[in-house]
Order: C-alpha cells, then sequence, then structure tokens
C-alpha cells in the first residue's frame, strides 16, 4: 500500500506550504491511545507520552499525526504508532476503521473541547494494544503507562496537550475502565 | 457554532485553489444515508439521490460532501442533508459522532473500494433518519425510497458514483437489514 | 412482534419462578439513557428517573428491564420507555442495535462496577433522544433532565441505583459530553 | 474472575432443567467471528468450524455458546474460543465489550433472520483475531479459513447454522470486507 502512495509526487509538503494549508482546510487526523493488556488480555493502563512543548514546558500526549495524501488510514497508524512508539512496540491493528470517537480539534479557543492553535483538524481516535517494548522516538522523552486513576489526576490532566485528556477519558469509557 | 465559522476568511475556496488542494490533501468529508423508519421507528428503506453525473450519465449517490475549514461536524452534517433533502425533510442528527462506517475515497483506480478521479477523501459515515418530505435541491433529480433487496440490485448497483454501494452496503449491515 | 409473543404461554412467568431463575441465568436486559436535544438537534441533557428504592430510600435510574421470552431488543426497548416515560414521550429508537454499551450487574458487591442484589444481568445500554412529553408511570416520582456536570455532581451519584452512574457516563462519553 | 464464579453453586444446570429454561427466558450468548490477519495485522480470512449437525448433516458455526451464571462476558469469550480453537490459537480479546453486532435468534421459524428451535437466545458478536494455531475440539471436524468471497458462497451459505451467515455479513461489513 505505501508503495502506490510513494508514487506520488503530491505525497511531501514543505513545512511553509502545510503551515499555509493547515489554515485553509480542515487536517485529517488520527489520534490513538495505547493499551496495555493484563495477563488475560484485558486492557489495565493507558500510554501517555511526555514530549517538551512548543513553549518548554512538558507536555502529555497521546500517539497521532497527520493522514498523507494517498495514505491509507491503517497506514497513517501504523507509521504514527511506530514514530512514537518505535520499532519494537507491535501494536495490533483494530479489526475495523471505525473509530471509538472522533476529536475536533479547533484553532480559535473555546470554540471546542480541543485547541490547535495550528490547525482545525479532524481525528479519527482508535485504541491500540500494544504487546512489545515502546522506546519512543523523536522529541518524545518518555511513554508512561498510567491506571485510569492516574491517567484522570489533576495533575496529569493540566499536562495534557491540546486537551486530550477528553480522548483519554473516552478511550476509558469506551474499554469500560472510567473510574 | 456557525457563526464562528463565518468570522474566518479561510473559510471560502476558489475552485481552482480547491481544485488543486484535493492532489496535495485529503479532504475530510461526509456521507449520510437517508433512512426512512416504519410506524414502529424501524429504519425500512435508504435513500438514494439521482443525479446526472460530469460525463452526462445517470448516477446514484448518498448524500455527502466536504467539512468546511472552522466548521463542526455536526454543521457540515446539517448543511449537506439540507443542501441533498431540502429544508422540509427534518433528518434526526445521530446521538453520537462516531460514524458506523469511514470510507477511503482514493484517485487512483483499483487503489481502494470507493475511487473519487479527483481527489483523497476519508468520509465518516452516518444514518440520516428522515421524517420530513424530500425535496432534492441542486443538481439531484429525485431521491428515490429503496428496500434493501432493491438498493443491491444490480442495475442499482451499477448506478452508483464511486463506489458507494459498499456504503449502503455498510449501513444496511449496521441497521440489520443486509439481506 | 407482539404478536408472535403473545401466542407464547411460556412469556409470562409468575413472580416467584422469576426471583428463582434470577439466580440460575444471566438476566437479558436493555438500559436507556432518554437524552433531550437542543433546538439544533445536539444532545444537552441526560433523564434520570427518580423512584422509591426497595428500603424506602430515593434513587434515581436510567431506563431498564428484562428482555421477555420472544420479545425482539426493540420491542422490549419501546416497551419500557413507554412503562418509564408515558405514552407521549415520542422517543427516538436506534436505527442500529449495536449498544454504547453493554453493563454487566453482578449479585456479589465488588464483583464489578454494577451491582444488582437479585440477580446477574447483562444489559444493552441504548441512548434515546426524546421529543415529547415525559409522564414518568409505574412508581417513579419524576424524571429529571440533568445537564452534563449536574448528572455528575456527587450528590446526584450517590443516589443512583445498581451503579448506574458508569452507565451514565459512557453515554455522555458516547455522545462527546462527558465534562 | 472465574475463582468468584465457582463460588455458586447456581452456576451449573442439568441438561434437563437447560432445555426448560431454554423455553422460559431469553438466554445470553456470545458469537464470535475469528478473523487471520495478513503480515500487516490487516483481516483477510474469517474462519468457520465445521461440524455435524443435529440432524447428522455438516453445518457451518462461528464460534459461540451460553453466558453461564456469574460469568463474565470477557470469561464467557475465552471460554468458548478456547472450547472451539483449541489451547494455542492465542486469540485476542476486544479492548471493548461493545459488539459490532447483536444478533436476536427466536425458536419460530420466519420469526427473525437467525433461528434456533431450542431457544430464544441474545448474542453479542465480536471479531476474534487468531495469531496462533487452532486445534478445534469437542464436536467440531475443522475450521476453515475462508476469503470473504469464499465465506459468501452460495454452497457455504447454505451449510451455515441457524442463519449465522448473517453474522459473517455483519463481521464483514465491520472489517470492511465486504465484497
Amino acid at each position: 500500500m505505501t508503495r502506490t502512495a510513494l508514487a506520488f509526487d503530491e505525497n511531501w509538503l514543505e513545512p511553509d506550504e502545510l503551515a499555509r494549508l493547515r489554515r485553509r482546510l480542515p487536517m485529517a487526523y488520527i489520534n490513538a491511545v495505547p493499551a496495555l493488556l493484563d495477563d488475560h488480555g484485558v486492557p489495565e493502563k493507558v500510554g501517555l507520552l511526555l514530549r517538551t512543548g512548543d513553549d518548554g514546558s512538558l507536555v502529555r500526549e497521546v500517539i497521532g499525526g497527520r493522514v498523507r495524501f494517498h495514505e491509507t488510514l491503517r497506514d497513517a497508524l501504523m507509521r504514527h504508532a511506530e514514530k512514537d512508539l518505535g520499532p519494537l512496540a507491535f501494536p495490533s491493528l483494530p479489526s475495523s476503521l471505525n473509530p471509538f470517537h472522533v476529536a475536533e480539534y479547533f484553532p480559535t479557543e473555546g470554540a471546542s473541547k480541543l485547541h490547535d492553535p495550528r490547525q482545525h483538524a479532524i481525528a479519527l481516535c482508535y485504541i491500540l494494544p500494544v504487546q512489545g517494548e515502546c522506546t519512543p522516538r523523536q522529541d518524545a522523552l518518555s511513554l508512561d503507562w498510567l491506571t485510569p486513576d492516574e491517567a484522570l489526576r489533576e495533575d496529569i490532566v493540566a499536562e495534557m496537550n491540546h486537551g486530550q485528556e477528553h480522548i483519554v477519558k473516552a478511550a476509558l469509557a469506551y474499554m469500560g475502565l472510567l473510574p
């Protein structure tokens, strides 16, 4: 599938052009909440990435990123999972591309629960059970596994980027783990 | 909500620019399958628009269109429903924005079940129960209500635009109406 | 459909026999969370029934009850909605019988989030948008419409029967209304 | 979790009593469609059990069975998966207990798409991705992996037990594999 996508010259966007497009069109995104399973395959913890935010502060995030031109949702999900969790995480892709939640990010503060000053993004949200070892790459400092109670602790929520605590809550509700 | 969107100059795109953007980014779309309910509120038929296609032939379609910059999914759904069904259709918006299906349209023929030569589009698909009277506007010739068996008849499927018979099948399966 | 069910003598169970069966088999249940929509069809509030509990205290509940032998899920949903909301509530049945949540009630306290001393029940949970006037019947004192914040207030949660605040939370998450 | 269940004497039912209860109450069931993934984790084939039916003919089935008193849905799913696929199948339990479909079996022929002369059963349907080796036990002769086209072939559909081809179709639609 990646092969077809590579044949498209238009696939790559220069940072300047991308920044401009982000103000013209809603961007198609995927978000994924890593889930750690117990011995019986029951989801037990969720994974949050710790990153240095644009203003130098520490922020927590779920996995996510843009869907490229001519890229399938599965390929985008796999690409961002590998980018954020490393090559040995062995995540299980969902059987169905029906998301458990759709997150709408708006650039106007207060217009919605999720806010991204760069863009209007529509993110399909998936659960990503992970069986291997996570070695977050790029600018992530760590991937921390948190119990539902920990993930909803006030100090953790305060660190969530773009209001993504709402995605975490929806994920916990979907998995039957919301306290 | 529409009010906020109107404040954005970037919301409007000239046809030329839109055509160019369609080759650079996946376009966020919504698709909606109108459903006619029986006296007990049980879905009974699905609605298909009959239009004149770009090459002059007759094509059948479900409701659909682009999500604009800074437009919510609900507003886009409402806007396209009104555009395609008229102002007196009184459709019921879904309680949740979780789609029953995500349709991926690619511009390369054969790359996927759904094909749109203009663009790569990612469409969130919803059921739209309709209680009022439909008076299709714009370029649609009619809205026809079909039973599940009729909607899957070979001649109807042959008329479906962009391979949208796959959306109709997914909708019927979701509603428990697939023959 | 009700007609077919009536043909079955086995449909009716004496209270004694029902009480005994509740200790032998998981009971098939439906639960429904009434939703009040705003002018644009967006869910805004959830409805909770106020009843006198078995021990005389006041308890709050969502709509619910047993699925009878040879009764369809739609018929059970309609029957319990009418029983709990009155004949003029005009609820919208869901397009699909896929529940937004499955609630498992166990008779052993602490075995699960939902606890029902009478029985093990498996409840398919649905959202029930309501457009008409609710006149709760039977033993319900009132149906109160609560905003998401109100529904999750500590004193309201403390009044919830059987731990059903977990169903309310799952419903709010599903509708994108969880604070 | 199994431990708690074992503490209940009522958990076990004699065949005679079970047969009688099947005519008094809807039975809570789980159904699971085994899915074989390709190298990229994308579902590719579905698994059907081949059994000798009650009348001696060969029938095909998905995984399924009763939920016992005080058994969780996850435990029931795991128990029936192991019973039908053997101990080395290593199925992945779903992240969420929200079923992709609810199947209603009625004892009256023609009352519904699914028919089970023994009982009224309400089955929560799940996809069960399988990574290990399947060695069907009990009375199953084999587990056959079929492509979507093969699973919907007329001769295969004719062999499906209880009308379960409708569950297979719903599963294929949910996974985006319906031809």
